[in-house]
């Protein structure tokens, strides 16, 4: 099996998160030499301005900056678009108002893995929750959201920037078991870590329930679009068309 | 801190050992926050031809493929470019010939770090050892190479087909261990994994003399390039300054 389409990755964001889905993507393709895998343009930029204080109003041009690294990468030959960073996804409009190659969602597919429950919950950053960008695909595919509070946000960034340090060890994981199952005791059938720290210390073996990961699914979803095992035409953006 | 270069990175060469030099790279940086890693910019690019085929005169454009490569990376921002793969090395000439900003070198940086002892093991890939970049170099540097048998290079060949199709499993890693110890046997004092799937099955720990792994000296050479804690101007191309 040969693959199809060139894959434009927009990296970085973290460090660790990118290689982490680049290793899912690499675990997810039936290959026996390297010729079977997908052809990656990865854009590993660290230096993106900081997506939640951008979507908090308080500075930086994120939008900007990764529409820019989109059009480079589509320029570079990439036919279709990933970003392994959830809050990022916040700018999808920036990103796809420069594209003419499909741009695929790191939300939408990690929604679509959820249609079997009625209560998920939703471990994500404090930018993430703010834009809505979860809940409203969630509210739209009839799941409810059990949504963290305050303080468990505040906890959650805290352990995203100890992870984003280095620091995915024991100690960390405990701690965000702890915060996803505060959302299983109220009512989350399931937990969809929406933040690609998150399976850096986190994985389905601690929990009890269900734990929807978006970078394995995002992962998942790549190949089966790069090798053309799942149909991208719906997606493809029409302003070149 | 915060990174000076961005780096161009000439991957997929395989898959797994460009996952793992990039992991490698984010090990090396001191880094509190994700603005602290380096840029990189990744041609994640399994599709290039067979390198050992292309040096042995079998067929395939991986000089003029590389070179492409290198070249859409500068022009995409690189101020430098590495290739987490020795036997691509042999290409250096041609990817050198298109390029303003330097390349850094896996078998210089390999080399150089072998400077201390008399002998050492060589285990790399039938077009690595046949195009003589690592011996000649190592002979520039006064150093002995220790080299596989062409039985031993056929058992090589057959273990790096295993990795790169997903078998990085103990007993991949045990007959690795067997050919680097025929090598110590012959009076080799270190040996060089210089084949980047290597240290994705034999680590330090199982051999008795030092393992020069020449993903990680890539990876903390391309780290200390790009912070600028090495000097990067001897290196450079003369064609456009």
């Amino acid at each position: 099996m040969s693959a199809v389409l060139t894959v434009g990755v927009l990296g970085g964001m973290g460090p660790d998160a990118t290689v982490d889905f680049m290793a899912k993507v690499l675990a997810a393709t039936p290959a026996g030499s390297d010729q079977d895998h997908v052809h990656m343009l990865i854009d590993h930029n660290p230096h993106v301005p900081d997506r939640t204080r951008a979507i908090l109003g308080k500075g930086g041009e994120a939008g900007a900056v990764l529409a820019q690294m989109a059009k480079q990468l589509q320029q570079a030959g990439a036919d279709m678009i990933v970003m392994p960073c959830n809050t990022a996804h916040a700018f999808q409009p920036d990103i796809e108002a420069v594209l003419d190659v499909p741009f695929v969602s790191i939300i939408d597919e990690t929604v679509a893995a959820c249609a079997a429950f009625e209560a998920v919950g939703l471990l994500a950053t404090k930018g993430c929750l703010a834009s809505g960008i979860y809940d409203n695909a969630l509210s739209a595919a009839g799941v409810r959201a059990v949504m963290p509070d305050d303080a468990e946000t505040t906890a959650f960034m805290k352990l995203t920037a100890s992870i984003k340090a280095g620091d995915s060890g024991p100690e960390v994981g405990t701690r965000m078991l702890q915060l996803a199952n505060a959302l299983v005791s109220r009512g989350a059938q399931a937990v969809i870590a929406g933040c690609t720290e998150i399976p850096l210390v986190l994985d389905q073996s601690m929990l009890d329930v269900p734990l929807v990961s978006s970078t394995d699914i995002l992962a998942e979803a790549t190949v089966a679009y790069a090798l053309g095992q799942k149909d991208l035409n719906h997606k493809r953006q029409g302003s070149m068309a």
